[in-house]
């Protein structure tokens, strides 16, 4: 069963490069002794924080102006295989397309024997905080989301 | 901006009718002074369950057979306003469409202003933990779900 | 065993009026089958911050100031049962001493049977967040607390 | 101001040797923008199991006889210095004290700047599931807590 975000899985998996490393938490398991899936959304965003900082400095542009703000409009994802207490699990993040305020982000989670455990996407939107507008891209911004896409 | 799995957003909305409500907890938001996203699949799973038990009794039958759990197959999100500490929410569920082994329940969030806060689907497949193969609803499951559909 | 900030157990127990019901989310189980154990400060912490607003509108008065806020210094606590999903817990909350500038919160929890699930503690300072100093309760902060001490 | 459990601040410092690095998640913050405190609980647990899994192999024992785990009794944290998101901490724990079924464990968190941001400490007991009695640690598992003691 393939997600409808995904049109050639060898194509997509292969445009990956970023990914960060995330230990499966003790208290990220739930009673049915695996993985409880709402984490996987913990994931995205601590995977999706690491990919903004090293590209754009969205986060630090945040710190310098608290009205700026990466806001997530949408999430979501595919569970493909089970994921268990104190496995390490590298989250690929990359930009799927770009628009003039938005990004599309897309997800994959592989475990330790390569295999991937979760695919995901979800749209994120610059926004004023004050405002609740979105805000452009700047040039520069672009010129770096577009060496990943 | 509609959701790809809306058609009719007053017709969707209409055919919700269990709910569940929800207090937003301090720790579940973030820095950024608002819900944080993620907590979103918390409320989902935690209105997704009440309605599984409400409806069919599934957990039960989980607790007379540890080995069926019902699986999320797949999850999304659209967020449509900010959340705050200290609202409390209706999560309404529904079964908008019945597979032989799987349910597609949607999800709608709504404040004490009744405004949507965000809707959202994903796919519940019943499976057998031991073999991890599907299993299919019973006619009386069946029943159940179609008169809530 | 009795915790060392309980003198005598009837007495502690018949001081608390204060209450806040928690339901147990599926999220706060984890693999051993029952709630995590973190999750009680979670509990805690939402039992505590509705006591404050009840009390003294510690809460209000923060967002109208933001650089004031409550911290806690210091948190226990002593598990006596085990809690699992689904149960819906009363948290009791009492300001068991008060200082020029923090108050000892007591915390007791019990289950629909009527029995206590855990006890604790804590030191909240109220702090100027831009100085990191402690700032003294007002007269009717005092007061207020006093009342429900 | 000092802890009650540590009675020379040094020398307690200078016995611990195991740590376990602990990235701080973008939602572990709160609405204040700091760590949420509760979360300090969850890396006490991940330090906790860590330590364990390296000294006594409890948990995969737990793993063969699904019937024994380690129970926490009751934890206490004492809160140093404010914690930021980003921020890499080093959690130590150590056996303070061995009792015939239980062990005191002592926990410190440092950040980058190898400042203490907070220290606590807990009773864990080894329990039956099925029975609910502790079970008392063999010789072996004795003589690999004293090692570290």
């Amino acid at each position: 069963m393939k997600a409808n975000y995904i049109e050639d899985l060898q194509n997509w998996e292969s445009e990956f490069s970023f990914y960060t490393e995330i230990p499966v938490r003790f208290s990220d398991t739930d009673m049915f002794g695996h993985l409880n899936n709402t984490k996987v959304f913990v994931y995205f965003e601590d995977a999706r924080i690491q990919y903004l900082q090293t590209l754009t400095k969205v986060m630090e542009k945040a710190e310098q102006n608290p009205d700026m703000i990466p806001v997530v409009a949408d999430l979501q994802c595919d569970f493909v295989k089970q994921i268990f207490f104190d496995e390490k699990l590298k989250v690929y993040v990359k930009a799927n397309s770009l628009g003039t305020t938005s990004v599309d982000l897309h997800y994959m989670g592989k475990n330790e024997k390569n295999e991937i455990v979760f695919t995901g996407r979800g749209t994120v939107v610059q926004i004023n905080k004050r405002t609740g507008r979105p805000v452009a891209w700047s040039e520069e911004e672009k010129k770096v989301f577009l060496q990943y896409a």
